[in-house]
């Protein structure tokens, strides 16, 4: 067997799908053609669109089809506070806070060894950025990971001859579920950056 | 927040894939916007390609774009035997087993509080299909669910009068795993279903 060759090719391109194997992509492309081709049509015409349409927002270079995003667009917003992040999906999530401030998006974290050093991800944009606006304080919000601390510890240095705050993200228990589960290192960060309870 | 108009179209679209929630279908649609354009455009065509041109097998129903499925098609798979399934995902899973009769696919199973009897899922054609051919065999391999096993038995019911014989892929422990973790009916039906052991 034998799926005939354009639902195999079909099966093939969704697997470039981030989290899609062989099996998903199967029940995803026989769903499609089986049960919902009117979403699958719309499906199509939804990414192609978007693929011919959505580019880069000129400021913060988070993915927008207008020049500049909502965020940057709205001026309604904080001038003072630049928050940092990997990708526009961090955006959507610092959104979520009530983070009204700007933003600026890199293009993933520094990667030597894939030879992604600060031009590949942005670096020299993000200081005209800063240079350019009104900004107090640049909030550094990049993944908790080796890569991303590294990525912000070479911002942060960047930045250091200019007179901005540069700030991080705090580490340290997520809330919910419990103690006993929660890293080594985290736990560290957590009693490291103890604050004292305002009553 | 705050997508863009475009990004917010293509995760709804998304969101018709099985499976796929709001948080998969936005890093999906980052993904491809951000990642992988070239691999975006691909699934776009596949996806158009296939909507226009897959339909389904004259002969077993199953989705293809001839007018014969590659099962059908092939000369030297034997015509004695036909095994009838719920869906086109069925006929690649019974493939795996080496099984190299003919096939019938039916329109999932009947579901008479959906308004889904005989007619709507294809019994008629099915009835067709075994009284135009040369089936020694029909072996019914709808799902081991509730809605499978009534249809199972109505086809039964509906051949009884030709004179074809009727099986059913019989119901016992799936090899591999533990006797403890069996649910209690598939244990019963393993029980009643024992057979001698050939040595």
């Amino acid at each position: 067997m034998s799926f005939s060759p354009l639902i195999r090719q079909l099966i093939d391109a969704l697997r470039i799908l981030p989290g899609v194997g062989q099996k998903t992509a199967q029940r995803m492309a026989l769903h499609l053609l089986e049960r919902d081709r009117s979403g699958g049509l719309r499906l199509a015409q939804a990414l192609t669109h978007a693929l011919e349409h959505v580019g880069h927002c000129r400021q913060c270079r988070t993915l927008s089809e207008e020049e500049l995003c909502p965020q940057c667009a709205d001026p309604r917003r904080d001038d003072s506070l630049l928050c940092v992040v990997q990708g526009p999906m961090d955006v959507f999530a610092i959104e979520q806070t009530g983070y009204r401030g700007r933003y600026f998006v890199l293009k993933g974290h520094l990667s030597p060894l894939d030879g992604l050093g600060p031009e590949a991800i942005g670096i020299p944009e993000l200081l005209v950025r800063v240079e350019q606006g009104v900004f107090e304080e640049v909030i550094i919000a990049t993944n908790p990971t080796v890569e991303g601390e590294a990525t912000a510890h070479y911002i942060a240095q960047t930045l250091a001859s200019s007179d901005v705050t540069v700030s991080r993200i705090a580490h340290g228990v997520p809330l919910g579920g419990e103690l006993e589960l929660v890293d080594g290192g985290t736990l560290s960060h957590a009693l490291a950056g103890r604050r004292p309870i305002d009553l």
